[in-house]
């Protein structure tokens, strides 16, 4: 056996996540490890807190990292909130609203199914309804922008339902914290779980949370242990609460957590709102020069993500071969529709670092070339003019 | 608020972990990140595999490492493998047995406690007592290295013990692998996880784990859905398990990845035999160092861990005092003592890429003059020419 060094190539990241990282934040995370007690690492970390709860619009004192990927953030809110012999209202328009099911389901709790289609977001009236048939459910859970199908749901009138009924409200904005608006203490969100690896542009691995004071009275008064041990909140607190004294938990993930405070003073440098207008504004562009070429969205214009575009693939055309070619002769990777949608839509995702206006004008070129190789149907360029003129040159 | 970048500063790493990284894992870890289901990915992903099974000495086909710190791995050892009602025999000599048992109790399982002093191995009379006191035990976990005391225990002779009573083996491996002698397939361990944070010379975040095929039988027989839908092997199978069709589970912390693979094939060129033969060497000449200096080994020789040795705090001395001077003055970080050890002990490292010469000599000279200040009662020097003794100078 003899396996040698790997290096990757360069790629164009416009898939649903990862995203390109910056270059700074990839520096960032090769500084030298320093132990996970370090009075200086603990200084970084209260540091990570404070840019977190900028980033999510909160004073939540419970807000964090999870050292995990954004699955494990999911799973924190679920086994942390949730007992067995609860009831939970969940919201599924898309691939992750099933995820959440299984997690209540894991939780010995029993999940009440709000469905709406795929590329819908979820109706705020079907839900209304299943609050009043259930009474004293214990949470209601929704994705606030669908990773599987680039859908945005309203946040803000889903919560405030939520509340009327009494239960908390769960949130998922894996692909929202960063790129569009997000706001958990306005909209009153009580738990909340994102990805350090879409609009905040750094590194796959974290997972950053929040949770409101009525959610940590809610963890205080459980009757029964959370099952997992690693997402247990009442002893990850104990190194993340604050204060200088930090008890062990488990080992930091060092490193990345570096990568995770450069790439949130990157947002804070920004500024969280100059990011949501960056994020429109090349979305604007792609959308123009996808439609000039006349590829069609799926999703209606009110609820579009900017982040995550889901277009339909041109009839006759293979999508995987043009996913591929695009890989291989351009170094840019799109994404691949999940379940229902796979082979017949394109997720191109548009998130942090990788939102630019170099980066749309070249995916619009590559998809250009590739599907229509400089002949007809459409006018050589087309896609591209139309772009620049959202940019106004 | 405006947050600056974080420069951390350059430690030698000999505590319990985090150890020293090598700058080419860190140079590894920046290299640019690249999609989860990148064909080129998913090769790095075997190559991974390969080595993990290298370093763990098994043929396992369930061999990867869980996108989580250590703790995740334990907790995807006993999800997995414990359902409700189960009986598992836990031998507690240190802090993580304790863990074990909180893991296996949060499985609705029963943990039948074999308990040993803190610094002692695992006392197999005691495990074989409890195996035949309990016939139908589900399984039977102990730590092979109890980071927490430094402490080896007899892995195969306890593993023996549980198939005879036709329990599985459960193995925390997180500060053996690497560093000391560690055979998974000879010793016929069912599951084992481990840290890359330790003898791997890798940052923190990764859980190197492995299931024997009896393991994986008795998942496939479960009667009851895994807990974690995160830690899910069955899920998390058809991501790692091979070929080239890999399902999306969750997104693979890609960079920590990178890093994983760079330490894993410098272990492979420095030769798993050569690393353990390294780290027993330089623990003889900081053993014979600090002897010289009149500090105490805790552990008996034949169980102490060449990569971790536990030391009496000499008397009269504020031994956190001693950790500051040596982290401010020297950037050395050593580690402190846990429960019912703290205040009365140090642990100190040799972990991996931490476990070479200079380190030693210079946590030597370090110690000595912070807790003699060039003063009697020792010899000025002594401990250094102590190891330099066993180094041959």
């Amino acid at each position: 056996m003899s396996i040698h060094s790997f290096h990757p190539p360069q790629r164009t990241l416009m898939g649903p996540g990862p995203s390109d990282v910056s270059p700074r934040v990839l520096e960032a995370m090769a500084r030298p490890t320093i132990g996970h007690l370090d009075p200086l690492f603990v200084s970084m970390m209260d540091e990570v807190k404070t840019l977190l709860q900028y980033a999510f619009q909160t004073r939540n004192n419970l807000t964090m990292p999870v050292s995990a990927p954004g699955s494990a953030g999911m799973e924190t809110a679920f086994v942390n909130l949730v007992e067995p012999g609860d009831r939970v209202i969940v919201c599924q328009n898309g691939v992750f609203g099933g995820r959440m099911k299984e997690n209540v389901e894991r939780c010995g709790a029993e999940a009440i199914m709000v469905i709406d289609d795929w590329g819908k977001p979820v109706d705020p009236d079907k839900v209304e309804t299943a609050l009043k048939a259930n009474p004293g459910v214990k949470a209601m859970a929704f994705v606030h922008a669908e990773t599987s199908t680039g859908t945005r749901s309203d946040a803000e009138t889903l919560v405030k339902l939520a509340h009327a009924h009494d239960a908390l409200a769960i949130v998922d904005a894996v692909t929202s914290l960063g790129g569009s608006p997000l706001k958990v203490d306005a909209w009153a969100i009580d738990a909340i779980y994102s990805g350090s690896q879409k609009c905040l542009s750094c590194v796959p691995g974290l997972s950053p949370v929040s949770f409101s004071e009525r959610a940590l009275e809610t963890i205080r008064t459980r009757k029964s242990k959370v099952q997992s041990w690693f997402l247990d909140l009442s002893l990850v607190m104990g190194y993340w609460g604050g204060g200088a004294k930090r008890a062990y938990h488990h080992t930091a993930p060092v490193n990345t957590l570096y990568a995770l405070h450069e790439a949130l003073v990157l947002l804070q440098d920004e500024g969280l709102e100059n990011a949501w207008a960056r994020h429109d504004r090349n979305h604007q562009a792609l959308k123009a020069g996808l439609e000039a070429m006349g590829i069609r969205f799926v999703v209606d214009e009110e609820w579009r993500l900017p982040q995550l575009n889901l277009v339909t693939v041109p009839e006759g055309v293979d999508e995987a071969a043009v996913r591929n070619r695009l890989l291989n002769d351009y170094n840019l990777e799109i994404g691949s529709g999940l379940g229902a949608l796979a082979g017949k839509v394109w997720r191109i995702g548009l998130m942090g670092h990788a939102c630019k206006p170099q980066n749309v004008l070249n995916c619009l070129a590559a998809l250009e070339a590739t599907l229509y190789g400089f002949k007809a149907p459409i006018e050589t360029g087309v896609a591209i003019e139309a772009a620049q003129r959202v940019y106004g040159h």
